[in-house]
C-alpha cells in the first residue's frame, strides 16, 4: 500500500542507476575486461529486443528496408568526406592485423555508416525512379571514447545503434524527410513514454559532415540532458565526395540528397532512468519481457493448498486467453516477500497475489508497480482489470516523466538565475539569443553548461527579448544544461 | 506449365550461385571493399531474419537465454585455454590502435566466445542450482581466412553465427545437452526443409579445445559437402583455464562442465543452394519475405479493367484474412512476363495471376514456384487451396533436397569405385575404418578427400568389414568428400 519512493533515484542517482543494472541483471558493466564494454545479460535483453521490434515496426511502416553492413570499413573509404573524418579520427578503433601479418589496409570499426554505405548505394542506385530510398540497419558502433565511460550511457561499444541513411532526388525531399525522421522518433519515445526535447544543434556541434542537426535530448534525474536521437539533413556532401550520381526526371545527371538519423542504447538507459524509484525498474508494459507476475501465498493446509493450485490454474487461463507474457514464480525456497522485491526491482508491471483466503472467495489482489497500490479483483473482472490497469500504467509513468522534465526546463534572461539553475542541476535553462556563435560560446563557460541548440521547430523571441551577452535582439532561444 | 530445369543450378553451381545473390538481391558481394566481407539486402535481410526468428523460438523453447557479450576480446582472455588459441591464432583479427594511439592491449575481433563467455560465468554462477545454464547469442564474428573465400560460406565477417554456451554440473549432463543440441539442429534444418548428414568429427578435426565434436554436413549441388552446424563437448577443458568452481549439492566445489554449439550464414547459403533451380530460388513458404505475389493481367478495356481491379480486392481480401506475406505487383513499367521472371528468381512459393477472363469467371490461375504447374481456382476455394499449397510446396522441395542428398551418398570398401566417386564429384563415400588416424589420413591423401568423421549415432561395420588400407577389421565408417 505504500506509495514507492523515489529519493535514492533521484539524489543518488549514478549510484542509483548502477545498481538497478546490477539488481535486475540488465547489462554487466565493469566485470568485463575491456573499458567501455559491457555484457547484456538475459533480462536486460529481452527489453532490448522489444525496443528494436517497436524501432522496426516503426521504420517499416514508413517504407524503410533493414540491411546489414560489414563492421569493417577500410581506412580510405573512411576518409572520403574530410568533415566527416576530422570528427571522427580521435575515436576510431584501428584493425592492423590478420593473424600474424599486418594487413595491407587498416581497417577501422565502424564509428557510424555513412561512407560505406553511400559507397554502396552507388552500384545501387541509379535512377530518381528509386527515390526516395530509406535504408537503415541495427548494428555496434565504436567509439574510442576519451570521456569518462559510463554504461549504457557513454560507450566504447555501442551495440545497439540504429542508423538511418536515405537519398533523395531533391534538397526539397531530404527536408521533408528529416521531418519524417523526427515524427518517427517522436513516435517511438511517445510509445515508451520518454519525454524529450527537440533542439537544433548549434552550427559548432552538428554532426561532422552534415548541413545540420536536428537532436532529442532527455533530461536525467540528476538533471543532466542525454541526447537521445538525432536526424541529420547531410545534403550533398557524402554524394560529392563518393562521386555518386543519379538520372534525374529530364535525364540530367546530378548527385543526389541524404539523410542519417540514430538512436542508441541510450533509450534502454533512459526507460530504466525515467520511470525508476528506489525499488527499481518501472517498466512500459509494452516493452516488459514478463507483464505480470503470479505469486501464490503459501497455504498451510493441505486443502488449502489444494484450493490455491486450482485457482491459479484459472488465473492463468485468463493470462493464457490475454496472450500477456507472465510468469508464474513457484520457487519454493523463496519467501512471498523476497519474490515482490525480486520482481519490484524488475519492473514488473502487475503483480498478482494468490492464496487461500483469495481462492476461497475467488479473488485475487492485484498490486500496480508503478504506485504500488493494491486491489483485490474478482476471477470474472481479472481479464478487464488488467488490460485497462496496462494502460493506467503507462499512462501514469509516461505522464510523471513528462512532468518531470517540463519542472526542470526554465525560460529566463537573468543570467544568475541561469547559473543558480544548472549549478544546482535543476535542468536546462532556456535563454534568449541573438544568434551568434561567439555569445553562446561565452555563456557556456560562465554557466558551465553546454548549448544545446535552439527549440525546434523554431521559436522566435519576443519583441522585447535581448541577448544578456550582447544586449542584440535576441531571434530565438538558446538552451544550456549540464549534458552527459 | 514447363516443368522448371535444375541443369545450370547443378553443372554450373558455383556461376549460379553468385548469379543468384545478385539477381534477388541477398547479399553483396565481391564489391564491398575488404575482401571475405559483404552486405545483406533487404529482401536478404528478410530471409535472415526468419531464420533467426526461428532458431530463437526452437532454443527458447528449450530454456535457452539470449545474451549479447562484446565483440572485443582482450588477448590475454583469448590465451587462457592453450588448445583453443592454437586453434585459432592464426586467423584473428587484431585491433591495436584506439584513435592515433596504440592500445595497451591487443583486443581480438571475436573469432567465437567461449573465453569471454567462460569469464563472465565466473561471475554469474556461484552453484549447481543454477544449472543446467543455456546462453546463446546471434552475432558477427570474425576468421582471416587464408583460403579462398566465398560469400555466405567461407567469409571474414560471418555477420549471422549463433552461438549456445551451456554449463552442466556433471558430465553426464553435458552429454545430454550435446543430444538435445543435435536435437534442436534436427528440427531446425527439418523446419527449413535441408538434408544433413551427421557425424562424429574425426580427432584430429574436432573443434580447438573441445573433448569430441559433432557436426552437420550437407551436399551441395556441386557435390561438395559443407559444414553447416556443430556441437561441441567442452568438458572441463575452459572451465579449468579460468578456475571456474561451482558449488555441488555435497557442498564440495567443482569445476562445471560444458558444451557450445553453433549455425552461420551457410544456412542462407544451403536454402539458396539445395532448394534453388535454374530460374533461381525456391523458399519454404514459412521464411519466405512474400508468400504470395499477385500479378494483375493488363486489360484492354476499361469495362474489363474495372473488373479486374474488383476481382483483385476480393483477392486481396482472402489473403489479408491468411494474414500471409503478399504483395500486389502493380508496376506499370513491366509486363507480366518480367514480373513472373522477377518473382521467380526471388522464389516467391505461390503467384497469383488476375486478368479480365479469370475475374469474369471468378477464378484465380495459380502458380506454384517448385514445379510451375497452373492451376484454375474459384475465389471460394482460393484459401484452402493457398494453405494446402504452402504446405505442398514445403514438402515437395524437402523431399526433393533429401532425395538429392541420398542419392549422392556411397557406402563402399573399394577404394577405385570411392575415389572415382569423389572425383566425379558425386558426394560422400562411407567406407569401413578400423578407427586408426593414419589410416584415414592415407585415404584423405588417396582419395583426395576430406575425413568427416564417422556416421552419428556410432554404426557398427559389419562382421565381414575390413579397413581397406591396413586390413584390419573395421569397427565403424569413415566420410570422405570434396568439402568447402
Amino acid at each position: 500500500m505504500t506509495k514507492p519512493t523515489r529519493e535514492k533515484w533521484e539524489k543518488e542517482f549514478s549510484r542509483w542507476f548502477d545498481w538497478i543494472l546490477e539488481e535486475a541483471e540488465l547489462y554487466d558493466y565493469g566485470r568485463y575486461p575491456v573499458k567501455g564494454m559491457g555484457v547484456w545479460r538475459p533480462y536486460g535483453f529481452q527489453i532490448r529486443r522489444r525496443i528494436i521490434e517497436l524501432i522496426r515496426e516503426i521504420l517499416d511502416k514508413r517504407g524503410h528496408e533493414e540491411v546489414l553492413f560489414p563492421i569493417l570499413i577500410p581506412e580510405l573509404l573512411l576518409r572520403k568526406e574530410k568533415e566527416h573524418v576530422k570528427g571522427f579520427e580521435d575515436e576510431v578503433y584501428w584493425v592492423t592485423h590478420g593473424g600474424l601479418e599486418p594487413l595491407d589496409v587498416k581497417l577501422a570499426l565502424r564509428p557510424t555508416s555513412e561512407t560505406s554505405i553511400t559507397y554502396m548505394e552507388t552500384f545501387w542506385l541509379k535512377s530518381y525512379r528509386q527515390l526516395p530510398k530509406k535504408y537503415y540497419q541495427v548494428v555496434s558502433i565504436f567509439r574510442y571514447e576519451t570521456k569518462a565511460t559510463r554504461p549504457l550511457i557513454r560507450l566504447r561499444e555501442v551495440t545497439t545503434f540504429k542508423e538511418a541513411h536515405t537519398v533523395h532526388d531533391t534538397f526539397e525531399d531530404a527536408e521533408r524527410q528529416v521531418l519524417e525522421a523526427i515524427e518517427s522518433y517522436k513516435e517511438f519515445f511517445d510509445r515508451l513514454g520518454i519525454p524529450y526535447l527537440i533542439s537544433r544543434r548549434p552550427e559548432w556541434d552538428k554532426f561532422a559532415g552534415a548541413l545540420y542537426t536536428i537532436a532529442f535530448d532527455t533530461i536525467m534525474p540528476d538533471g543532466r540532458t542525454l541526447q537521445i536521437g538525432t536526424a541529420h539533413n547531410l545534403g550533398q556532401n557524402f554524394t560529392k565526395a563518393f562521386d555518386f550520381k543519379i538520372q534525374l526526371a529530364d535525364e540530367s545527371l546530378d548527385y543526389p540528397w541524404q539523410t542519417s538519423y540514430g538512436i542508441s542504447d541510450r533509450v534502454v538507459a533512459t526507460i530504466v532512468s525515467l520511470h525508476g524509484d528506489d525499488n527499481g525498474l518501472v517498466l512500459p508494459p509494452n516493452i516488459a519481457p514478463v507483464q505480470v507476475v503470479v505469486i501464490p501465498i503459501p497455504a498451510r493446509t493441505d486443502e488449502d493448498k489444494r484450493l490455491v493450485k486450482e485457482f491459479l490454474s484459472s488465473v492463468v487461463n485468463v493470462l493464457e486467453e490475454l496472450k500477456l507474457r507472465y510468469r508464474v514464480d513457484d520457487r519454493e525456497e523463496l519467501r512471498p516477500g523476497a519474490k515482490f522485491y525480486y520482481w519490484d526491482a524488475r519492473g514488473v508491471p502487475i503483480r498478482i497475489e494468490v492464496g487461500a483466503r483469495e481462492a476461497k472467495e475467488g479473488k485475487v489482489t492485484l498490486v500496480r508497480r508503478d504506485t504500488l497500490e493494491k486491489e483485490q479483483v474478482s476471477l470474472e473482472e481479472l481479464a478487464t482489470k488488467i488490460v485497462e490497469l496496462m494502460d493506467d500504467i503507462f499512462n501514469n509513468i509516461k505522464d510523471r516523466a513528462w512532468e518531470h522534465l517540463r519542472k526542470r526546463v526554465l525560460r529566463t534572461s537573468n543570467i544568475e538565475e541561469a547559473k543558480e539553475w544548472i549549478s544546482a542541476r535543476r535542468g536546462v535553462v532556456e535563454i534568449p539569443w541573438c544568434g551568434r556563435e561567439e555569445c553562446a560560446v561565452h555563456l557556456e563557460d560562465e554557466l558551465e553548461a553546454k548549448a544545446l541548440g535552439s527549440p525546434w521547430p523554431l521559436e522566435k523571441a519576443g519583441d522585447e527579448d535581448t541577448c544578456p551577452v550582447c544586449g542584440r535582439k535576441a531571434i530565438t532561444w538558446m538552451r544550456y544544461a549540464k549534458s552527459y
